[in-house]
């Protein structure tokens, strides 16, 4: 019987945990809430015990486990270092430390979610056979994880993959989160979709069947009334996929991965997205006929377990 | 005794080599021609004579060479495939197998020429001491390196580090050499900012030193007037240094190295060129408080030959 490894994915409300087989084989998922309250100070224990708990219902003792990976929801270090995680009130600290202690000094790595994410779609997901991806997560916000030769690019300061934060648009006139002017996360996140869909119906009296959501409109809605034809939804889809061309042609010629994966609740649009995401891409990126291929993920919300378990089988 | 190293840098007039100690030191470096000509068939061969020949004046046999690297001017895929190189008149080929072969079989390894410039600032010049770096060469283009790990990412399709031809600049309205609109190149060059300053000059009646160079103006001119106090200079440079804000942000945001190295014929401007580099790079870099430093190259033309010697000491 081959060794096992557990991935384990921190959310602000909800730790996701999966025990895998060392060849990819998810075995067992479950849940437990995240306790965030004094500072997130209970949430690895928590953690340990689960997995103790668990492994014992399994019949799998610790010591056959090769380890745990983390992915928790904020920057993350190449050596693990975590310099603050404003959604789970840690200060600085080194998880993957705290929770191999917890567990028999069994191996502990940690990374970023959306790092951990992009590994997890290598491993068995949209990016399975390829060494280097990029993906993209176009979700509430816009994520990414950078992974050359199997590995996550985390960067010195755990801004490796943050592309979300990647200045495209000049112009803008309203604030990201991150205090930046024209990231793409403004723009190509669900949220940044309905904001544009509600700026193009405020700024034009032009028919749509987009004005029946309101203000409530969704990256869905739009989604959807660009593929039956609007006309409004289709030019508020190619402001978006113009940015995200951009910032994929940017991702090529800094880091030039095999293949690009997108994924996220707007990816849900499937190669109807990622085929207008191509054609703005290619103008994007002229230098060389050669160049990453774009999909689609494929894991959904396990890529975080996924890729967390991956990180300890190096 | 060590072994050697040989560096070669492929130039479209001149190939540069150098014979190092392992250990960084320079011992000997001359040029011999790039004959270009006959789609440059004879360049490999005059480059394995031209190194045999100086090997023996120095007495050093080619079983005392630990290997050759060699960079050259166009994109190389990370297994050392050279697709086509059109300053060099080759097509699809693999310079370092076939270097190797008549060379007696040691180990040669191929790289970009800018990967190689960077790898070599790494190695012992303006990155020396650090393990993950990008340089930014600003010279007649725009070219660039990533190393992480002391390794270059070179990419799947020999994109990584064409920094260049990100698209940074929107409302452009020339045509870059690649054929893309707004690269960073179009600006950010030597050749991109003297423009630059024919375009403000043109544009306005305000009087400017730069005004006497008329349409012969150079980047240096600009930026000696800026540094001067220019008014004129001193926009052309907000602008130009705007743009490599923005993209240096972008690079961080993605592989997150520890420092950037200016280099190239613009970086002769040295503190004055990277603190408004600096300015520009963290309004752009908001997210967060720990962000890669900027420096400046300090190997000059050497950087070539220097990473490309380094390339075979992995």
């Amino acid at each position: 019987m081959g060794k096992k490894c557990v991935g384990v994915d921190v959310g602000g409300t909800t730790v996701k945990i999966g025990l895998f087989e060392e060849s990819g084989e998810l075995l067992r998922k479950w849940e437990i809430p995240t306790r965030s309250e004094n500072h997130g100070a209970a949430i690895l224990g928590d953690i340990a015990a689960s997995i103790r708990e668990e492994l014992e219902k399994e019949g799998v003792e610790l010591s056959d486990v090769r380890g745990v990976g983390i992915g928790v929801p904020g920057p993350v270090t190449a050596d693990g270092h975590v310099p603050r995680c404003v959604n789970l009130g840690w200060g600085s600290c080194y998880p993957g430390q705290e929770l191999s202690v917890m567990l028999d000094g069994i191996p502990v790595k940690c990374a970023n979610d959306a790092n951990a994410a992009a590994l997890g779609e290598m491993w068995q997901g949209g990016g399975k056979g390829y060494k280097d991806i990029v993906m993209i997560t176009l979700g509430t916000g816009v994520g990414g994880g950078v992974v050359i030769d199997e590995k996550i690019i985390a960067g010195k300061h755990g801004l490796g993959g943050e592309i979300g934060h990647i200045h495209v648009r000049e112009g803008e006139t309203e604030r990201c989160n991150c205090g930046g002017m024209g990231c793409l996360e403004q723009t190509a996140s669900a949220t940044g979709i309905a904001r544009e869909a509600r700026k193009f119906m405020a700024g034009s009296a032009r028919p749509s069947v987009l004005r029946e959501f309101g203000d409530n409109v969704t990256a869905k809605d739009v989604l959807d009334a660009a593929k039956a034809g609007d006309r409004i939804a289709l030019e508020v889809m190619d402001i978006v996929c113009h940015y995200l061309g951009v910032a994929l042609a940017a991702i090529a010629q800094i880091a030039d991965p095999e293949i690009f994966v997108i994924g996220g609740g707007v990816s849900k649009a499937g190669p109807y997205l990622t085929d207008m995401i191509q054609e703005h891409y290619e103008k994007s990126l002229t230098l060389s006929d050669y160049r990453p291929v774009i999909g689609l993920a494929k894991l959904g919300n396990d890529a975080g377990i996924y890729g967390s378990a991956r990180l300890v089988l190096d």
